[in-house]
């Protein structure tokens, strides 16, 4: 992967993402790679148990050892909106490798290139390991007729997809209705809700508003954690926040649009929310007439009766790209209005020392809802560690118990075996009773890295 | 539960398993229930990772810590075979209560009277917890209408099963079709195949035929590890190993089916298999004619040839009962038949020291089908300890990567959350720096009890 002028040209030639986040992006890749592989040399992800034999209850107990095994052949869906980090080697190709598992990954139409080079990068490497260059392979296609064939290929075991929630449910839909159904495991869309408290608006007004002008604004709003819709007191100051923010955003430059799909969708998108009643568009800038996917940022804003009678899904689906909706609000019905938003990967509160009770109970309802919390922060920004949680209730994950970031993203392709009453020399490595390779196992109970 | 004498009244009207297998059921259901006890106590389940901010690298990581939260309510449905150990207080039950989630038990339409006094019994035990009684709800009524309202119910965030491939496949169906998906646990058929090797043969024939045909004949065969599938060497000794095999079946006295429908379907599968060309009954013993669902053991017997060349699903699923088939079969050729057969719940081998080639070759194919590999043992008998594993690949499980058995089993019902930045007094108590529960955590990649 340090082949890095090579591929600084095939990303930017078709994803126009500009040196400095294609190098942020490289740099990411690269770690994830790393982590994996550390993680896999440290030894303990297997979740190796033993529990000795003991004749003396009533039945007498067997010898177990259980570990973790690869689940299968895994099909990755890459999406367009991270290159490299979700591309070809990127980290769900990253986690399915470590465990084990051979990976075909369909690689994302608009990027053939990009994806062939970190193919063509991964494979070399993979011919120095026993596992051999073929267990990396890549198709090119396009949906539906590709992701069906590659679905509904009886040798694959499981699905890790990240794209629009349309595509990924028609995909869930075929996996779970095979003779043999699988892990689906798909990062779809979601809204990233900010609630802000009457007391923090009052203190930093014009922090939030800049840090979610950024975050809004952010590779062009095409990151699944982009904030979508924002809540905040239905008072002036939270009117006057709204305008700030619009101006905020009136100021950012212009964005690019990954694709002409992502452009056509967006455009759709944004012209029904344009013209639902209620709803008033406060950022001025329409995109420019060049030619290219160029896009100017955009906010709606609307209030809690209008927001709650809205029937379009305008409000309750991902904008992708750099556009979010404002929603005037009583702070009190927030956690409520929280309840009733379906799942998404993050939830973040803003308040201060005097929102207390409002935030503890913001917290306790946007918890069961969300895959990550964050406190006076902004969702963009995933952080690639063993604490992260990248995925969430559905629609933002179609299996909120894994996630697609960090080291557990491992968990989603290694399924559990035991052993019982095995010889030593025909258990796995992992599982032989003088430890051999020296990982961490809990033996009756205690966690280990002795042999006995 | 210790109310002891009501139970075993209970159990034994309605399913009449008489008194020492019911104590020895109840004792196993008291000890799952201990069991979850100790592990939530003990807290290191919830799997607290802390990752402390880095404001040093590029670019800047918050701090995140993470842990598993309650899914949500789960519907667990109770098979018959199992009234105590998988019922309304069974190991499902015990492992989403474990996990913090309410539970709504479909009840098993042959055993209501069983089923109201667990969930009387539970409910008084939970009325004392700050859950209160109705954590625990129970419903009876007769598939398909009334397991289709369970699991179209928007509330259910899950589902336990434990019963029939075609029950089991019918409600994943509509679990995989809800508007929003959610896991479902489905521990459906399993073959338990056994292969046995030349030498193993050879040695310890009486004794292997002697521990099958218990294992094929306890509780009337009709546990979900109750070895359906012998392949033996086509040899004069597998032929007489299968004689043997049936002479020791018919010596067994006669079993009691659970109910009406298990007694009609195993009827009808077993006369299917009965005509079968190159299949022939081994066992001489017909059912009594006595009312009520007495059933005789039955050994079929075929070779390779036909086993393969049969497109009759009798011969690849389930006789649910005191049924096995041996095959005859070509040693080398086991290994390759193992990974034809689909996933099961377990697979044995039977193997001497002459045979470590073959058993060798057995075992790496057999663990890519099963959960858990047995050692010159018999399936039948689950320990209830953390390293075991009852669960594998479709159809034996719908989802292989959990176990319905042991500690582990409370992995179902629990997803992670992360909380990013959050102030301490508003974390949950499992992720507050001093850690007030004691439970073990990773903190920045070690594992420690400490706080900081």
């Amino acid at each position: 992967m340090d082949a890095r002028a090579e591929i600084l040209a095939a990303v930017d030639l078709e994803a126009a993402l500009g040196e400095a986040r294609i190098n942020s992006e490289l740099a990411r890749t690269i770690w994830q790679l790393h982590m994996f592989a550390d993680l896999i040399d440290e030894g303990a992800y297997v979740e190796a148990i033993i529990d000795r034999a003991n004749p003396l209850v009533t039945p007498p107990r067997p010898e177990l050892r259980r570990m973790l095994h690869p689940l299968g052949p895994v099909a990755i869906f890459t999406p367009s909106n991270f290159p490299l980090a979700y591309g070809v080697a990127g980290g769900d190709t990253a986690s399915a490798l470590a465990a084990g598992c051979p990976v075909l990954v369909k690689a994302h139409p608009s990027q053939p290139a990009t994806s062939e080079l970190c193919a063509r990068i991964l494979r070399a490497a993979l011919a120095t390991t026993p596992g051999g260059a073929d267990v990396l392979q890549i198709v090119h296609g396009r949906a539906p007729e590709t992701g069906r064939a590659v679905v509904e290929a009886a040798e694959i075991a499981a699905v890790g997809f990240t794209g629009s929630v349309a595509a990924g449910r028609a995909l869930f839909n075929i996996a779970a209705a095979r003779p043999e159904p699988m892990p689906f495991y798909g990062e779809l869309g979601s809204l990233n809700p900010i609630f802000i408290g009457p007391a923090a608006l009052a203190e930093r007004s014009a922090d939030i508003a800049a840090g979610l002008s950024q975050s809004v604004g952010l590779g062009a709003g095409q990151f699944c954690t982009k904030p979508g819709l924002v809540f905040v007191p239905a008072s002036d100051a939270g009117r006057r926040f709204a305008q700030d923010l619009a101006d905020k955003l009136d100021h950012l430059p212009n964005g690019v649009l990954l694709n002409q799909n992502i452009s056509n969708l967006l455009g759709s998108h944004v012209d029904v929310t344009s013209h639902l009643a209620g709803v008033t568009r406060l950022t001025r800038r329409d995109n420019p007439k060049a030619p290219g996917f160029h896009v100017a940022p955009k906010l709606f804003l609307t209030d809690e009766a209008t927001f709650l009678a809205t029937s379009s899904v305008a409000l309750r689906e991902e904008h992708f790209g750099p556009v979010s909706v404002v929603v005037l609000c009583e702070p009190a019905h927030m956690p409520a209005i929280a309840g009733q938003l379906g799942g998404h990967l993050t939830g973040t509160i803003h308040a201060s020392e005097d929102d207390r009770e409002w935030a503890e109970s913001m917290a306790d309802t946007l918890a069961l809802h969300v895959g990550r919390m964050i406190w006076n922060g902004y969702p963009t920004g995933v952080a690639v560690v063993p604490a992260m949680q990248h995925g969430g209730p559905y629609p933002s994950s179609t299996s909120s118990l894994h996630s697609a970031v960090g080291t557990t993203a491992i968990r989603r392709f290694l399924r559990p075996v035991a052993y019982q009453n095995y010889p030593d020399a025909l258990l796995p490595d992992e599982l032989q009773s003088d430890n051999p390779l020296g990982i961490e196992r809990t033996i009756d109970g205690q966690r280990t890295r002795d042999g006995f």
